[in-house]
């Protein structure tokens, strides 16, 4: 019935549809242009003009199109809808289409529905303390910054799994679709479970220009066009023109079309139905700058790149703008559409949703208020026992797999947790997972396949942007997950962490946003282990990335077992807020610390570890071995036990790092130790050999305040090393056990005589085993099969 | 008559290719197995194998199977052809096919083409101190490295650019096919002109399978494969099965009618024809590690994942392996294919190219045999007036884009010049190049557009990584161009920038790669002029992650005005081998510098500006103001001003760095300063105040090890502001004059109480300000017109 209501008998609610969207490119214009007289009731002066126009036009009567035209459809079914807006700085339409509702009021009081909210509005705009012009996190019911573009096709989808009730419609723009992660996210519908999943409605804008060329997509004829969207598993249905009557029919047509497509789909599938569906989309084609100034100073300006931002731009200078824009303004009919006050009229303030319903207010796009903690089993039962210090091994991500696969069981009910992955989580290790799931998957399945299912808790495609676009969007709306990648290749997403961080950095501003789940990175496959895959898969500046966001949103993690990695990553779990980033190896690695131990040891987040150096009393040590990282670790634990073997009379410490931002200053990172703190581990004047997982200056970069940094030499990755052995890539990067324990005779005072053999052995091993490796294509057996002798 | 050959009467022909072919494949397993009795004469035993079995299998029987038939097709037509290997890992086919043809042991005489060759050939794989895995640097006719995924076509792409007489054959993989970047890849064809541009022949090797799934591209159905392909605006034609002979029989009559094809376009739009061509591709069918083991103890591994790597892993435990192995390398028939002394026989020989028409040896491939040097204006001629220092401004990037467009004049007949941008060129005022050339499309044409035309130096898709990867492949192929990107937003490429640094840094080791034009970036659109577009637009970062190269092939500059940016860019467009990385602003700029002190200085790359603090005879300064950057230069300036004026009888320095790397030590990079260099510039003792474009910790980086460091106190960007003006961003992140002239009145010793009302001033100045902005949405007008008046 609600199908028919709109398109035949419905001129009325067309009508009214078609005021809205005039109400809502008003207030849009409004912001770009205005600093007051915000209803037009005096003619238009320069004095209310602002002085700096900065704000984005041409997309925005485009997505107030798609928006009037979804709550009217969400009116009409009840239904539950997010709007996530791919068109970089579409600020402007989301800000008067939550105005209009009343869901911006509601966030932000000051900006009431009347005369002077509507004044505020306009006037924060792209204003020095007000709005950006893209839809940031200020804006309410967003999920996904209009900023760096590409990725909201990736959030429609994260948004949508596990959520059966929801629909995400996601505007797509032309420029944006040109980009390398939307072009690939179009597949994520190989991955969308009908019965479990929401639906996700694609929404491709094809408005036609750029900034200042014209898009790929509204330049190839309809056929390829369609063929490209069938292709990519879509039923696409197209609304042309630039007549708005015309239009308003055949989008609210067709928008009927599609929803009732969208629940026989989910009505299908969810009554045994199988086979992946068609899901339907909308292409839009309709004028860049829709009903602005067609053409101004005599060139063109509506439907092409010139509307992409402000058509006139010479309005406090140009009497003739000046006019235009009034003359714009009023064909808006502005006094049809706010009563005295400036409130919407009755007739508008009917057609928005209401309550949880409008889409800037909708809970899943303000996640925290859906979020619900993990269920979580006791980490320290998947512990590794650990009679002696170093006295096993262990593979730490194996063993962090079987901690996941109960939380996976644990939290099957409430289908909140998922783990993302490119085509790696097996490779990681991670693979025990599988015993409590599969990997979700909608395209063909075949007998020979293993771990594959239509539905399950692992989602693995070869694209590290849909990995983290999913997760960002599946964070975002209220749930919790992890994302597991090979170190190097983590590059991949840095600018779209960038986005994320800042993201959290500005809604820790916002009252109204509530806390989400962190992102939790996964980094294995590391620099030292990539003996198989040589130069191209090793960097570990991801950190170094990292470190450049606020310290209120970055945690780095680099436990050095299996034991320490299980309470790192249960604190991760449990975390809101941040992105923490953990590195850790795949392969067998000692186990240092018994679960009590690690559990401290993560906690305190690094520490002395007098076993090791076999401290005693409370002298002061002759030199401090410092490590971070699994590798490093080994390599200093192995320098220790020769230092101990062959300089018995020597006072070394060992001083461990889980947590980087521990060696920060505590005025610049909430982790950071005082200089009291770190005197204690390193020492105020004694050597220190600091052995670090990454690029060595980042230790620098932490410490150069520290009394002792002058005494501070790091060893670490220094872009050396290909395909080798493991140990020969210790060797080549100067950071091996031989050359540890060198770095302590050169800077130990008054070592150097009595230590020149010690010396020559150690230097001599390195040759030798350098050697080996070239004959036999493997290690020494004594250092691969060295253990902590103590 | 050639098409007709091959197909027909060809049983011959194909039996060769075959045999070809099983050779291709022997080297292949040889490479992955064998440490020695390459050509099996004995028994195979246990100390035959390699002790640690890396490479993979998966990819590399269909990577020889298509090269062995453009090797035909190549013959037959006299093509001048080049292979790009998408597939990651792809080594051992691509080793195994140079070997045989014979271009691997001119660059590599120690692997001849017999069999103590073979066995190096064999042993070097995957092997300490030999080769990688993937078709690396290394390899003869390569220029892309098949470790992380996604950038083949690109590249491809790029490598086709201005060689109308090459043709680039590409083999993507399917599981390359699903990341962001090949996804969008696909659309370069609406960027490459028929008549001026070579060809790009895409090989989609769909083997089904990545590491652990299956592949998106090989599940859906074939109408929906078809579609995609079509959509994205090529004829695809497909060879599938697994039975060699009739798969041998489809392939070359696909290469025949593909390359007919080719030709006809060719020759259609060069003999005036008009309209975007659709270009043939070809989608290959086969098992993933055909040829290979079909099952291994019980389970099916040739069509599936477990092909992927070795598919017989306990070769050298399990005696059934070791059986299986022989088996599988003797059904290659080696006796067949080699001769007494392990030479390829006549028939193979005969099959091969000759000289640079073997792919191997294609010059285009080692693209610095083909470079030429472009042909310079000089930049001198190009500079603005400066009758006094500072006394006028300019916008860097607009005076810059005056010296492209003659850069573009006087290269256009040799065309080996392009510039790359994501849709910016005109939005980074580089718009005067618009006056030699054009923007590149062959997408339609209307009307209404600008600049745009079917053939152009300048190209702009709003994909960064396919700007990135275009010049990449152009690079590599031997010519010049440029890249200039929004500063926030080439993070998006920080992982392909990565690989290209790599790339360099191997390069440089092998005598027989020749140096080839350096990747230049111009980042522009930086973060203090982000007023505009806000916090997510605001990211100095990409210098920080340069930084983690290798010394010997990056370069960062950062001109302080118009003059000094010219002759840096005339600098990168003339260095070879190298990453340049370029910041400037295009914002109206003081002019600091006339263009003779402005080559001095950005030749030196670090200075004293004398003049600026009035420094007189050889008295050492009080306080030393440092600067990098526009924007922070500015600011020293003004703070100079301001001590000048209110203190004149505080002796101020103010230092200026153009070459970030000169702050590091000799030591550490080429262009670092001796310690005593660096004394002379910053002195011993006396407080640096730094004011510098970036993160502040940077600077602390690169200069800890100097002597006055602990006096030295940074300013930058600390990810604080959005929306607001641009010296409110200064404000926001403490790097506005009145800040810096607070920090100097902190630092100097003797200052504090004289100077209280000074320093109240500039507080009330800071706070006056903001204030200011706030009110009336702009900067003061004593900040926005301030004037050097000196």
């Amino acid at each position: 019935m609600a199908e028919a209501l709109a398109v035949e008998p419905g001129r009325d609610v067309l009508g009214s549809v078609d005021a809205y969207w005039r109400a809502a490119n008003y207030l849009s214009v409004g912001q770009i242009y205005l600093l007051d007289n915000p209803l037009l009731r005096e003619p238009l002066r320069v004095e209310h003009i602002k002085p700096r126009l900065l704000g984005h036009w041409g997309t925005t009567p485009g997505l107030n199109f798609v928006y009037v035209h979804l709550n009217r459809i969400i009116r009409d079914r009840g239904l539950d809808l997010m709007y996530v807006t791919g068109p970089g700085h579409g600020g402007p339409g989301l800000l008067a289409n939550t105005w209009l509702e009343g869901s911006y009021s509601e966030d932000y009081p000051e900006v009431a529905r009347d005369e002077r909210g509507m004044r505020v509005l306009f006037r924060q705009f792209s204003f020095p303390g007000g709005v950006p012009s893209h839809v940031a996190p200020e804006v309410p019911g967003s999920i996904h910054e209009g900023g760096e573009l590409g990725y909201s096709l990736a959030h429609a989808y994260g948004a949508a799994f596990d959520n059966p009730d929801l629909v995400v419609a996601c505007v797509v723009g032309d420029g944006e679709a040109e980009t390398g992660p939307l072009a690939t996210s179009w597949h994520a519908n190989k991955f969308l479970d009908p019965v479990h999943d929401g639906a996700v409605l694609p929404i491709l804008h094809l408005n036609g220009y750029k900034i200042a060329n014209p898009t790929v997509l509204a330049r190839i004829p309809h056929e390829e066009l369609d063929a490209l969207l069938r292709g990519y598993g879509y039923a696409p249905r197209y609304v042309t023109g630039d007549d708005p009557a015309r239009m308003h029919r055949d989008m609210a047509s067709t928008m009927d079309d599609v929803f009732t497509e969208i629940a026989a789909i989910q009505r299908a599938a969810r009554s045994g139905g199988v086979g992946r569906p068609r899901w339907p989309m909308i292409v839009l084609r309709s004028p860049k700058g829709w009903t602005g100034p067609s053409d101004v100073d005599g060139v063109l300006v509506e439907g092409t790149w010139r509307a992409h931002q402000v058509p006139l731009s010479g309005v406090r200078d140009n009497p003739e703008h000046l006019a235009l824009l009034e003359r714009w303004l009023r064909s808006y009919r502005p006094e049809e559409l706010f009563d005295d006050s400036g409130c919407p009229v009755p007739e508008l303030l009917e057609q928005a949703p209401t309550g949880t319903r409008r889409m800037g207010a909708n809970p899943h796009a303000n996640g925290g208020l859906l979020l619900t903690p993990l269920a979580l089993p006791d980490f320290r039962d998947y512990g590794v026992l650990v009679g002696q210090h170093g006295g096993s091994s262990s593979e730490p991500t194996r063993e962090l797999g079987r901690f996941l696969c109960e939380v996976v069981r644990r939290n099957a009910v409430s289908r909140n947790f998922r783990i993302f992955g490119p085509d790696e989580t097996a490779s990681n290790r991670l693979d025990a997972v599988y015993d409590a799931t599969a990997k979700q998957w909608q395209a063909q399945l075949l007998p020979v396949d293993e771990h594959l299912a239509t539905e399950g808790r692992v989602v693995e495609v070869l694209s590290e942007h849909l990995c983290q676009g999913w997760l960002e969007g599946y964070l975002l709306t209220g749930r919790h997950g992890l994302f597991s990648c090979y170190e190097a290749f983590i590059h991949i997403v840095d600018s779209m962490f960038n986005q994320h961080a800042k993201w959290l950095e500005t809604s820790k501003k916002l009252a109204w946003r509530r806390p989400i789940a962190s992102l939790n990175y996964l980094l294995t496959s590391h620099v030292w282990r990539q003996d198989h895959n040589g130069f191209s898969h090793q960097d570990p500046g991801f950190i170094d990335h990292v470190m450049n966001k606020k310290a209120e949103v970055i945690r780095v993690y680099l436990p050095p077992d299996t034991n320490t990695l299980l309470s790192v990553a249960d604190h991760c779990l449990r975390s809101r807020d941040y992105v923490n980033v953990v590195v850790a190896g795949k392969n067998a690695t000692p186990d240092w610390l018994s679960m009590d131990e690690a559990a401290l040891h993560a906690a305190r987040g690094a520490g002395i570890w007098e076993w090791a150096g076999g401290e005693t009393g409370d002298q002061q040590p002759d030199v401090v071995l410092g490590c971070a990282g699994d590798a490093p670790t080994m390599e200093v634990m192995a320098a220790t036990a020769l230092l101990r073997e062959h300089l018995p009379s020597l006072r070394v410490r060992v001083v461990n790092v889980v947590d980087l931002m521990r060696l920060q200053p505590d005025t610049e990172h909430p982790h950071g130790m005082t200089d009291r703190e770190f005197d204690a581990l390193f020492t105020r004047d004694r050597p220190v050999i600091f052995a670090y997982h990454g690029y060595p200056w980042l230790i620098h970069r932490l410490t150069y305040r520290r009394t002792n940094h002058a005494n501070l030499h790091v060893r670490g990755y220094k872009e050396e090393g290909t395909t080798t052995t493991p140990f020969d890539m210790l060797v080549l990067n100067d950071m091996d056990r031989y050359r540890l324990v060198i770095d302590v005779l050169d800077r130990v005072p008054g070592l150097g005589e009595r230590t020149a053999l010690l010396r020559q052995r150690m230097s001599d091993a390195r040759i030798r085993h350098h050697r080996w490796t070239r004959e036999h294509g493997e290690d020494l057996p004594e250092v691969r099969d060295w253990t902590w002798p103590y």
